[in-house]
């Protein structure tokens, strides 16, 4: 660790310790992926359905990535070049004190550059490798459950376990190479990482949440209500792009919105730290949080290893069999160090709250969306008097979930106040960040079950569609069951764990904006005068930024919508095709999954706009400390607003299920009908504009912590800025037309519904 | 004005002058009052069913009388003891300085009672009266139908005028009085008296809420739903709650709600304005906005009684001149009360902005709500998918409502900081009072308007129950939708002075906080710190505070399906009863009515303690910083879900009626039992929970400001504060216990739905 100079042995030991768990990590998905491809691949007719699939995803990660990668490129450039506007930070000057001015420049800019094109391309290898692999893993599921139990479970949750890998030893890496490398000058770097993640994850999210709705929602708006033809019936043209749609959105989307979240957090934990060691001069802030990531990828290696045949029908004792073992090894280190190197307990303390906290959103969701507790059950009973007050009570226990999540997260910030007492309020950041990233310590196995989800669904999915036995689809459906389970439980720590990053990364934008101030000279920083409600114009920043997740989430929802009833009109029309309905025809399943691509690609970029932009509006026309209240109204209405969407929508799921299961007068009866309309409202809340919000409320913070710099250092006079201000305003404008439009080249096509 | 010594005769005759135009206002209140009654009640057949409406609301007002009167009396007792613990400010002392210390507290707290008492029983008054004019206007109106369309217009318009000049004299009566009794020790009062009012208002508010929700989801469900007969049959049990219920919810409710808003602006306003005083000497800064007041209630007697006789099928014309006469009145007099008083414009540009607020307000509200923009049509189009689609597109267009309803508040709040540039957080936070009040300058037209609404379709109603020719009918469906849309542009006022008084509350707050602490002797004052949402303890109060709205709404909206649920059994219960469907018995209307107004006054109480202690808690427990932010978030999070809420409900109520005017395949096609379900989501979102949000927020801040002297004199590690604590932690948890059963005696029955 040649840019700290006064590191201990140990400290520089042990920081290269985490590298080394990091290419561990990337090695176990290497050898868990020879090992799950080894299997068989089934049946003819099921890997004729597998190449249906395969070609859609392929098809999606293609278009994907040739959206994507031009605004990379674009980026990337930008960032480069950013070193001519906003300079190195006085930390990189003193680290490459042996270098000319010029040459710093240059150092730092390829810095920045290639630490964005690390943030992004890892969100992209996490996300398009994650999601080839779950294609991989389903088809040999559903041949590995004509054989037995345990091997099903084996492949479905060692292929999820890949995914995991990835996003472990991939956060993990990123973040100590920076480290390593650029020591003091870190923070100029990682924001670019943390910016990199973020944006892609929010592209995938907000890409794979449209997609797999709009599938899902189209096909079964003709399929079951139509045309009263069972769910993943061959018959059904969508029913491809459904398949491919569970993996689009909760394999891929999912994956690279907790990668982001769990390189975030290292990022505001470093950033914070670094904060602490410029004010006590003590390492041990930085390097613990690093410590703690190693470990907690470290133990999720060998806690997802443990997970293999257990007794039929138990894969939920066996998942979490291996959670607890990586947490008892996580917690039992963590103490260790907290015993021997941090000679203290503060930190650890805050660590351990963050897996507290981890355990109290699960709860919380499992309590309001899980079938066995009253608020379900109390949803599923109001559909008696038909779909409306169905959805009413779903409305009413979603905010009310809404409601106890943000406590619950009000009662983390506040221990994190009293852990730090007295210590002044970077301590009590740090301690904050140290929660955020306590809390996502298993992320290994949190994706793993996570992954677990859409590819049990899928290897249900190709049984279904290529006919296998009762025996092996009683297999698949416990699967499949437990994986709606476990992708209850990942979605409550997402969204958890994204709010906890995103407060961390208010305290870096606090943090970060004073010390530009004070190396500009300001007599008052921002530390100082704090972000004020009270002065009327933050008031205003304030109000803009509450307004942006309800903004996002209207036009996302809309896009569902739209996209949905482009399927809904294809499947339409080929119903009409002779034959098709009678089964004699084959569908082309080829055009449904090409028109969810499309329009899944066209809708990201007014959301992508909107989120980049808007923070930079308020900041040069308000200020930074308007864009603080920005930040800070984005942050609390964003959260409750997701945790709400998300809620009902499991709720309403889990109240079909119910009824589905034999309550009210089991499937077919007008209970169920009314439930299918719950089922059908709540989709795109929980699985599209809720999630989406997560990256959303991210990329605002880390564009406003990117931009800070350069939104001090002028003035909103500056003929410069009223040029960027009017192309700002008039990208947003644009964004937002086009998104109403629904693209302006096929807004004809849209009009349909 | 013996208060004050400085002020000019021309100040002193102009505040006795309001005091006239107050009581003026109330006398023509009372004029027509007369007028309405010596028109005739009908038929026999009207008459009876008149008389079951009026049945049913006197109840309804007894029962509220006794659930409320206790209360105010335990609160009066409570505001006059408060000054052994709040001692009266230094104004109070300077103004009564020949009396004793002794004398002084007995003065003050007498003030406080009689103050309060003033404003809960003004809104009683308001409430009360206005709904009780409003029975008596219906069955008139009902008659006048059968003879000609000016005639019913011109009964409905001045009943409805009654109310909305109860609303303005009364809230001029009360301000004025106490300024003229106490001058510059008017602050100690007014807080009494804003508190009262908006208590009272609360609890109308959410009281008629349930009752016309339960009364109208219950009539439909079990009615139009389940037997299949047409709304307001008069074999459906519930249909005479349903009517009553209208007079609840949107005549008293929304009276005593907008007289809350019309009295807590000026509240602000005279605060705000004695703190301009105290800094600058200059005493124009309270003596304009009473005059604004003033000249508004004055310029309403005009516009109001404009109202005529007009050409047949143009109510809304003719209801418009009299509005626009008005506007032109005031806004003339406030330029020469700009030119030659105040020798300035920003007061009178202040003011202007409130009135071009209230129309882009309204703007905005049409657009999305009224039938002829492309939401509604999108809505309506969006049911040939199924109520699923219908209820999406509903909820992303009014997410995006509360967007654009939202910046058009930041942009008032901007223009308050434009107009008062360089000026210091006082004069803008003055300015956005002035807004306040300007917005509410024709609340005498506006309540009109609003009243004239359930008048218009009570008439209809009992036209209907009674069988009235086609020609009456004619004129009374014109009438009806008149009355909707009238509806419509009050509630987006009503939504959009609740943000802006709450706003001005947040501004008195600190105004006052800093008062005590000066006053305390304090180094450093709330309004040198400010309010740091960038201090982790305050983002704690901020996360809290934005939770309350979402937690009140829940509870709402249970509230209502719970009651609504009971009434579907009742109505089940009747239609067992041989012979009444065939329509040879009558129903028992008096028992759906008693269900309604039980349950009603039963959900009130633990709303109210949440927003009563809530503030408390957050005040006691984290100090008065974190209860500034609690008092931000509530302000940014509740705006956001109220707008949703309403804007939603109204579409999907719109979207209904464009179907039954023929688009979509009309009454019965599949699309209309799509958008039915609709209009029943959206119901109690729009008429119960959405416009609870704005009394309630402003509760908060009051009780903030009540309490403010007393958190900051003591500190959390006294005693007595623990005390306090524990009991309202156990208030809280117990109310929203007994909330969520439904009230513990009532618990058994309700678990029906």
């Amino acid at each position: 660790m040649s840019s700290l100079s006064n590191a201990t042995t140990f400290e520089t030991v042990s920081v290269w310790c985490v590298l080394i768990i990091a290419f561990l990590g990337l090695g176990y998905a290497l050898l868990l992926r020879s090992q799950v491809l080894k299997f068989d691949k089934g049946t003819q007719q099921m890997q004729e359905i597998w190449s249906s699939i395969k070609g859609g995803a392929d098809a999606y990660l293609r278009r994907q990535l040739k959206t994507i990668l031009p605004l990379i490129a674009i980026l990337t450039v930008l960032l480069f070049f950013s070193v001519y506007i906003v300079p190195p930070s006085d930390e990189a000057v003193e680290r490459f004190s042996n270098l000319s001015e010029d040459k710093i420049k240059l150092v730092i800019g390829f810095a920045r550059a290639i630490a964005f094109i690390m943030g992004a391309g890892f969100s992209l290898i996490v996300g398009q490798f994650g999601m080839r692999m779950a294609v991989e893993g389903n088809v040999r599921v559903s041949s590995a459950s004509r054989r037995s139990f345990g091997e099903a479970l084996r492949i479905a949750y060692r292929t999820g376990t890949i995914t995991g890998m990835l996003t472990d030893g991939l956060g993990l890496l990123g973040g100590t190479v920076i480290f390593i490398a650029l020591g003091v000058a870190a923070p100029d770097a990682l924001l670019g990482f943390g910016f990199g993640g973020t944006l892609l994850a929010l592209f995938m999210r907000v890409g794979g949440g449209i997609y797999t709705k709009a599938a899902d929602v189209g096909a079964d708006l003709v399929g079951k209500v139509e045309a009263g033809i069972p769910e993943d019936d061959p018959r059904n043209a969508a029913v491809i792009a459904d398949l491919v749609g569970d993996n689009v959105g909760d394999c891929a989307g999912m994956a690279a919105d907790i990668f982001e979240s769990y390189e975030v957090t290292i990022v505001s934990g470093l950033i914070l730290g670094l904060s602490l060691y410029a004010a006590t001069g003590q390492l041990k802030w930085i390097i613990f949080p690093l410590l703690v990531r190693g470990i907690g990828v470290f133990s999720s290696i060998i806690g997802t290893y443990l997970v293999r045949d257990s007794k039929k029908g138990n894969a939920l004792t066996s998942i979490n069999k291996g959670f607890y073992t990586s947490a008892a090894i996580s917690l039992g280190s963590f103490a260790l160090l907290a015993a021997f190197y941090m000679n203290e307990w503060r930190a650890f303390l805050s660590v351990a709250v963050g897996i507290l906290l981890a355990v109290a959103l699960d709860e919380v969701t499992k309590h309001f969306t899980d079938t066995k507790h009253r608020p379900v059950k109390d949803i599923a009973s109001a559909s008696k008097s038909g779909s409306a007050t169905l959805i009413l009570r779903g409305i009413a226990e979603g905010y009310e979930s809404a409601v106890w999540q943000t406590l619950v997260i009000a009662v983390t910030i506040m221990s994190s106040i009293l852990i730090y007492w007295g210590q002044g309020v970077s301590f009590v950041l740090y301690g904050v960040a140290m929660t955020g990233i306590g809390m996502l310590t298993l992320t290994g196995n949190n994706v793993a079950m996570d992954s677990f989800g859409p590819i049990a669904d899928n290897a249900n999915g190709i049984a279904e569609l290529s006919g296998l036995d009762k025996d092996s689809r009683k297999v698949l459906d416990s699967l499949d069951a437990t994986g709606n389970t476990t992708k209850a439980i990942t979605k409550g720590v997402a969204i958890g764990s994204a709010v906890i990053a995103a407060v961390s990364l208010f305290g870096s934008f606090l943090t970060d904006v004073t010390k530009i101030q004070l190396g500009m000279g300001a007599s008052e920083t921002l530390f100082d005068t704090g972000i004020r409600i009270s002065s009327p114009i933050v008031f205003v920043g304030m109000l803009i930024g509450a307004c942006i997740p309800w903004l996002f989430s209207s036009l996302i929802i809309n896009a569902v919508t739209r996209a949905a009833s482009l399927i809904v009109n294809e499947v339409r029309r080929q119903f009409k095709i002779p034959g098709l309905l009678e089964g004699k025809v084959k569908p082309d399943y080829q055009n449904a999954v090409d028109i969810c691509t499309i329009a899944a690609q066209r809708e990201l970029l007014p959301l992508a706009v909107i989120s980049v932009v808007a923070p930079l509006i308020v900041g040069i026309l308000l200020g930074v400390e308007a864009l603080g209240g920005l930040l800070g109204g984005v942050i609390v209405s964003g959260q409750l607003l997701a945790v709400f969407m998300a809620t009902s929508g499991g709720a309403w799921d889990n109240a079909k299920k119910t009824i589905e299961d034999g309550a009210h007068g089991g499937k077919g009866s007008d209970c169920h009908k009314a439930a299918v309309v719950g089922d059908t409202v709540g989709d795109p809340l929980k699985d599209t504009a809720g999630p989406a919000l997560n990256p959303m409320i991210k990329v605002i913070n880390l564009v406003s912590l990117l931009a800070a710099p350069i939104l001090i250092q002028y003035k909103s006079t500056d003929t410069g800025m009223i040029v960027t201000l009017t192309i700002c305003a008039a990208l947003i404008i644009g964004a937002i037309l086009y998104s109403k439009k629904g693209g302006f080249r096929k807004a004809k096509q849209t009009k349909s519904l």
